[in-house]
């Protein structure tokens, strides 16, 4: 009777071995998608007196455009010179693909860059590749995060600027006032207080 | 002796447990980061008559810029029109980021995005943030592929064309003529037959 004990008492020790390694296995390769991974760790997050700071590794998440307003177009002060590379953060891209909105918490950075300087007035030069405009130096960051319960009067989105100037950017910044931004975002934007017009990626012009 | 050999038994089957178990989290924590597991599977590979094709999910690499050459300053007729949104593969950027190199197999895709119809004569127009240049139709895809052994004629990089227009794009596309890319990069560029100095994320203007 000892020995069938043992003998089943063995079997079902073999049975949790497999079924633990197998239950890793299923964890293993049942993980978010790879980019959803990257952003759980990377989007924006607040303080106790609601600051937050820029994202690492923004500049690696996915990329949605970069419309130009050079300064020789706008009387040599654009409001934002010049390049604007806009940035969506990966898990918001993915459930975005899947729906087709912007899911709370969805972060977007717009890091501005200047450009190599021009040789005509309007600051377009000529390249290899021909007249236009190329870019050169970071110059500063916006970001806007949708929080519908932090931010109800910006349409459910928080507006922040770390400095419009060449880094090292701001730590923290707290919300701009609905004035700065998001007043002309819900004025003017597409879809959902973003441009999606100027981003074809999003599939929303 | 048997109840005590019972004891071990369990005791053993449990470390195995507890054994395979950490076997497993280490393998899950161990695994390579996010981008170079997306980037793997996700490189430009050749058949045997040396065709590629464009690889899947390039729109989420790493950007590194986007250069604009209009129609509107290029005579109605720019060779690359307009934006040109560069990316460059991951796994070849973190590599990129440790030794400021391109490694054999770096793939770099520029999809063409035509603009939002102008106000002006140069392609510009008007918009809440100022007069400039938007995005608004994805319009061609050109590649560049690292490999040496493959392109020794181009400085060690493949140039490839799936077409100028929008998509469906070619499903896949033969190395250029040597006259028709590489010698202008070859020519023109900043650094290993790339545009760094458009680039700002590659630290090398």
């Amino acid at each position: 009777m000892f020995e069938t004990t043992l003998i089943r008492l063995l079997h079902s020790a073999t049975a949790m071995v497999l079924g633990l390694a197998g239950l890793a296995a299923v964890a293993a390769f049942s993980a978010p998608p790879a980019s959803a991974q990257m952003a759980h760790s990377a989007g924006a997050t607040f303080n106790g007196t609601g600051e937050t700071s820029i994202p690492e590794g923004f500049r690696e998440w996915v990329f949605i455009g970069a419309p130009l307003t050079p300064h020789g177009l706008n009387d040599g002060a654009a409001g934002f010179p010049e390049f604007h590379h806009v940035y969506i953060e990966p898990a918001a891209y993915e459930v975005y693909k899947k729906t087709g909105e912007f899911s709370e918490g969805t972060t977007i950075v717009k890091e501005l860059v200047l450009l190599h300087e021009g040789d005509y007035e309007d600051g377009s030069r000529d390249e290899a590749s021909g007249r236009g405009y190329f870019a050169k130096t970071f110059a500063g960051i916006d970001m806007m995060v949708k929080d519908s319960k932090r931010f109800p009067e910006g349409k459910g989105w928080g507006f922040f600027n770390f400095g419009h100037h060449e880094p090292p950017y701001a730590d923290k910044a707290s919300a701009q006032p609905v004035e700065n931004c998001s007043g002309c975002h819900e004025a003017n934007a597409t879809y959902d207080m973003v441009f999606t017009k100027f981003y074809p990626i999003l599939g929303k012009q």
